[in-house]
Parts: C-alpha cells; sequence; structure tokens
C-alpha cells in the first residue's frame, strides 16, 4: 500500500544503497511531475549544515521539483567544499530529473565534520533517478533514517468542497532527549494545489503544532528541516488561503504532522515511555512554553519519568528555575487527574493513583501556574540506559 | 586526624542517628563556641525550601553560633507546616546550645514534599547538643549525605602575616547533571577573626569561583546553600577588607572551596569521568557563561563524554543553539590539545590524538568564540546509566 510520499498523485520516488553507510538503502530522492510549489523551514541553529543553506536559498523562488536526501553524513562544518558537494548533490539531481538546480531541495543526516563520499552520491543519484516511481515511497522512508528503529510514512486525506486529495510524509527521527547527531528530517507531498506563499503559512502553522513540540531540550540540530512540495495533481481547483478547503488542507497538515511526530517521539533513542506537558494559566504563551521546555527537558523528571515514579518535587523544582517571574505559591501541579500540588505544596492525594497515573500512554503532566490564560504543551520521553548507550558510542 | 569543620579552633560538632532515613547518621550539628560572624548564599531557585527561607532571614543579622541540618527529607512544597518546623529546629537548636533562635542556620536534605518527622528530629537535636565535641566533624560530615557514596571534608591553612589560622569544609552531593532532589549543600568554618561583610564577599566570590561552576545543567535545587562561620578563636587579629591577610584568607576559601567542588562533582551520580569546558574569545563573561553551560548541559555532549568519544560535532551544534548571537565561522574547538575544528569546520587532525585526549582527567574541551576577550570555564561530569539507574526509581 503506497502510504507516504508517493500517496498523493504527481509523485514519484527511489531509494538506493549508494555506499554511503555500509549494506542499507542510504539515498532517497523524491520526484514530482512537474516543478510545484514548495516551501520549507530549517533549524535556527547557528551551525547550519551546507544542505540547509542551499535548500534555504533554493526555497525562495517557492518551487521545488526534487527532493534528494542522504543519511550516514551530515555535510555540516564542512565548509566551502560542504557548500560546493551540496550544490554538486543539487546540480546532478537536477540534471538527472530534468529541472533547475534551484528545483532541488538537498538534505543529508549523519556524522558532522565528514565530508561526503561524492563518487558514491554521484553514482546514487544517477541510479536513484532511473528507478524513481509511483511505489518508491517506502524506500524512500527506509533510506533517510539514521538511528531510527522503523521507517515513517504516513499519508491521510484531504477532503475537499471541490473533490478528495492528499498529503502524503515521511520523517527520521530525532533520537529523543536531543535529536541525535543531529537531524530531524520531515518530508510532505501533497496533490492540492496551492500557492507556494499559502503553502509556507501552512506548513508553518503545522510544524510548529508538532514536530517543533517534541524538540524536547531545545536542541535544534544544524540540518533539521521540513519541506513540502505541492502537485497540484489531485485535479482539484488551486486554494485561496481565505477560504474553507484550504483551512481543510491547514488541518490535514497539522494532523499529518502530528502523528509524524508522534510516531518520532516514540521511536526516540532508548524511549519507553511519552509525557504530555501541558502549562496553563501564564501570562503568556512564550512563558508557558519556556515552563514546559525546562519541565519536560529536566534531567530528574526525565528520569523519574523511566521509572514510573510520580516524583512532583522534581516538577516544582523545574519550575521554579525555568527562569519564568511567577510565584510557586500559585503552582499547581496534576499528575493524569491526580491532584499532588497546590499553592506549590504538597497536597494529600493517594499514592497508589499518582503511581497508576505515571503508566498511562502518555503520561499526563499538568502544570497551572495561577497567572493569566496563556497556556502550551509539549511532548516528551523518558531518559533511559539505552538512551546512554546509544550516544556514548554513536561516531566510534 | 581533624581535617573537616571542627579542624579550625572554636567548633564543635556531632551527628546522630536520629531516625529520620534507616539506621545511619541523619542529624548535623556544629556548634561555635560563641556567636560569630557568618554568611551564607542560597539558592535562586523560586521554589525554595522552609529552611531556606528561615536561615536566609537569620543570616541577615550576620551572626550564627550552630549549623543543625538533616539528611532524608528537604521540608520543601512544605507551606506553612514546613515553615512552622524549620523555625522550631532553630528554637530548639538554640535552647540546647544556649544562644537566640536567629543565631541558627537551618539546612534539610531529601525528598520534596514530605514533611519532617518532627518527633525524631526533636529527639535528634538534644542528643546532638549533648555529643558535640572538638572531634565531631567527621560524623557530622557523614549525616549530611544523601546519594553520595561517601563524606566530603577538608581543611586548609590560612597563612597570616600574624599568625595560622584554618579554614574547614563539609558538603554533600550533588547528584550531577542535576543536583538530585536536589541539593547541594557545603559548610564552611575558619577561626580567623573577620566581620560579616567581607566575610559575606569572600564566600559570594568562593562559590562563584567552584560550587556554581559545577551546577551542569543551571539546576539550582529547592535547598542549595553555602554557609560560613567565622569564630576568630585562632587568636589572629581581625582581618581588615583591603588588608594582605584578607586576600590570603580569600584565596584559601577559594581554593578550599575549588577543591570541595572537585570532590562533588566526582562523587557525582554515576560519575565515570570528568571535564573542564572552557570558553574564551566571548564579547562579555555572561555569553561565555552561556555557551559554556550549554555544551557542559548537552546530553549529547555528557554521552559522547561517558563514551570517550571525540565527537566535538555534538560541541558545535550546542555552541550553535546556546541563544548566543555568535559567528560560527569564527569557532575553534580543541579537545585536550588536539585542535578539531577551525572556522566553525573540521580540521584534519589525528583522530587517535583526539580520542587519547578523551581520557584525560579532568578531559579539557576548549572553544574559542573569536569575538572579543571574556573567558569563563565551567566542570561537567559524563551522563551514565547508572545516573539514569540512580534516578529513575530514587523516591520509590
Amino acid at each position: 500500500m503506497n502510504i507516504g510520499v508517493t500517496a498523493p498523485q504527481g509523485f514519484r520516488a527511489a531509494a538506493v544503497a549508494a555506499g554511503i553507510k555500509p549494506d542499507r538503502l542510504d539515498l532517497a530522492l523524491v520526484v514530482a511531475d512537474r516543478a510545484c510549489p514548495a516551501a520549507g523551514v530549517f533549524t535556527s541553529n547557528l551551525a547550519q549544515a551546507a544542505p540547509v543553506l542551499i535548500s534555504r536559498a533554493h526555497l525562495c523562488g517557492g518551487k521545488a521539483r526534487a527532493v534528494i536526501v542522504n543519511a550516514g553524513c551530515a555535510n555540516a562544518a564542512t565548509g566551502q567544499d560542504g557548500l560546493r558537494d551540496a550544490r554538486e548533490m543539487a546540480v546532478l539531481t537536477a540534471r538527472a530529473v530534468s529541472c533547475a538546480p534551484e528545483e532541488v531541495v538537498v538534505a543529508s543526516t549523519g556524522v558532522i565534520g565528514v565530508p561526503l563520499p561524492m563518487d558514491k552520491v554521484r553514482d546514487g543519484i544517477t541510479k536513484a533517478a532511473a528507478a524513481v516511481s509511483r511505489s518508491g515511497g517506502a524506500a524512500a522512508a527506509k533510506a533517510i533514517l539514521t538511528t531510527d528503529t522503523k521507517p515513517k510514512e504516513l499519508a491521510v486525506d484531504v477532503e475537499l468542497s471541490t473533490g478528495h486529495a492528499k498529503i502524503g510524509a515521511m520523517g527520521k527521527g530525532a533520537g529523543m532527549i536531543a535529536p541525535n547527531m543531529a537531524t530531524l528530517l520531515a518530508f510532505f507531498t501533497t496533490d492540492v494545489a496551492v500557492e507556494a506563499g499559502p503553502l509556507h503559512h501552512a506548513l508553518v502553522e503545522a510544524v510548529g503544532e508538532s514536530l517543533n513540540r517534541i524538540t524536547v531540550d531545545g536542541d535544534t540540530s544544524t540540518n533539521d528541516c521540513a519541506v513540502i512540495l505541492a502537485s497540484g495533481a489531485s485535479g482539484t481547483p488551486p486554494l485561496a488561503e481565505d477560504g474553507e478547503d484550504f483551512q481543510a488542507f491547514r488541518r490535514a497538515l497539522t494532523k499529518i504532522s502530528r502523528r509524524l511526530a508522534d510516531l518520532l517521539i516514540r521511536d526516540g533513542e532508548g524511549v519507553t515511555r511519552i509525557a504530555q506537558v501541558v502549562v496553563e494559566g501564564a501570562r503568556t504563551p512564550t512563558e508557558a512554553d519556556r515552563v514546559a521546555r525546562v519541565v519536560a527537558e529536566s534531567p530528574l523528571v526525565k528520569t523519574a519519568l523511566h521509572g514510573g515514579d510520580p516524583n512532583w518535587g522534581r516538577i516544582l523544582a523545574a519550575i521554579g528555575r525555568a527562569g519564568v517571574d511567577l510565584r510557586i505559591d500559585k503552582v499547581g501541579i496534576w499528575i493524569g487527574d491526580v491532584w499532588v500540588a497546590e499553592h506549590g505544596c504538597a497536597r494529600a492525594y493517594p499514592e497508589s493513583e499518582a503511581a497508576a497515573a505515571m503508566t498511562e500512554d502518555p503520561v499526563r503532566l499538568r502544570i497551572v501556574l495561577g497567572l493569566g490564560s496563556a497556556s502550551r504543551w509539549l511532548w516528551t520521553s523518558d531518559l533511559s540506559r539505552q538512551y546512554v548507550d546509544i550516544n556514548a558510542h554513536y561516531r566510534s
């Protein structure tokens, strides 16, 4: 079944084992039947990988025909040579699929500071371009993985007043806690007809409500990106940004993006348990977000989550050091439906119920600041021995 | 040998097993022969434990006679009842040693959100006050521990132009990464004669150059405190803040505080390796500190440290997300003496030398930003499976 980036009309894909990583698919190509509206969002890290710099520049034109992605090497911290290599990936892909180099999005994931093995990449691009097909999405989803244990691909229907369309997606993790080595890549395709401007707005919104809510220690990598191409091949009329159908598309994009985020965090490095951290009663969304992030990223909260220990004192201590001007004597904390702290102090509650709430999926940690009406949520993962094992020897 | 808080003249101490924790010393008392100049620095966390609030208020007077400390219960997030209990600890101690309650410093460490078992505390204070002796420092150093694997006590000589004096110290960890549950307690005694004002200045400086440099994820706990009492019992004349002898005292206090910090981080939870992170070439010390902290607290950097992996790409990625306005193309990185990155890019370097540099003690991570002349350093620890094991089930 075609459930990923080739689910929508107008896209083909392929993947090859180019030899960048040993004995596995490591180069993915997604091609639209013709150049089409496209948009991307990229890491805010000041250390930006060469493919990020190239793709960001290319997407300024609001159009793309192809996406070329390699695993095994991030092409980050590689200077002018890295930029030349990323540009060459775009040029070779453009030549192979007959478009302008500026219509190619380039992405890389893997170790930082190592040059791309361009001989292998060149061969791989030629072979991938020859192999693209309407059923190639699944192979592409495999080829972009690093420490992920399984591929992530999804598709959702978009019900428009004028007919049916689809959005497809593939992504790669996100070693949760910190995106590992350190790349979250997400690629969306859709066969709705929509211009690049509104497409970009919809992408920013969708990512803000999903992928940006799982970057659990504020870690933005050198290579993070999320890109969408809109082929228009469903045959439905172009969406106007002020129309009902555009709202349906936005909702569908946010929905698939959230489902992708859920897949990514659950397959995070060493993850055995997930929590949703909700902060309510803040003065501003920014302050709510800040408190939620400090709690969600606290190693003590994350290890307690791992152990299933309803240790709300660690949550309170994290709130207190969040750098937000708040009143501890107004803070309330809930674990699941169990109200464990009030006015910043312990409440009498059944310990067995709090322990049971730590077995929910996801665990629900709710913090009420009592200062205003703003709220934000985040998904976080636990911190396990497996995370340490994976990351202590990732490169060597 | 008397190497801790009873090493300086004019102090006695004792510890008892009050039953707050099962079958071990859990209540420590340090008493000066008479009320003497004292100073303290406390957690900046907005969630402050009751003993922190009480002791901070008491030290406003610049005098103290006794320090009473319990392990096993933090008396944090305990509201008005907790304040009443902390006050009662001061009152009972004052009665037992014949001073004013405002001359007693109270500290607690242990689980948050649980009330103190005051029956046991009351009995314990009475027994401890009856047992204080000039050799009681070692027992006191044991009684204040939580997850530490060994007691930490130290003494240094202070060579003054007018004679000899001493500074003694005891401390408790600091589950490194984040102070666990979450208390770093440090107590200093000295027999120099010095007023409370200069004593406070010297303490702030010493802690700033030591204990504040090992709080590796910015975690300040609900209970952190560092306190010093100066008995003047060495018989040397009072130190003037502008005199040479005061400088000698300042240096000695910073020295013992650094040695205590070193003991604390090395006995941190699950710690197997230590690194010194030095950031140079920053515009301001604040920006240098910010970059150093983000690097030192990055789970990816800490797991690489654990694995002995010279994975400088993770350091670069952490620098890039530090929130400091810097230029990645000016950044240089050294591991030990190996120059691994220049202009934000990989350099050619012998991998074996970089790997060898990861076995040094401490590992030296040096970052040069190329923007100015400010610098800061921090000590950090690795992130190990043992840390996860200790913290996943601390409370239950």
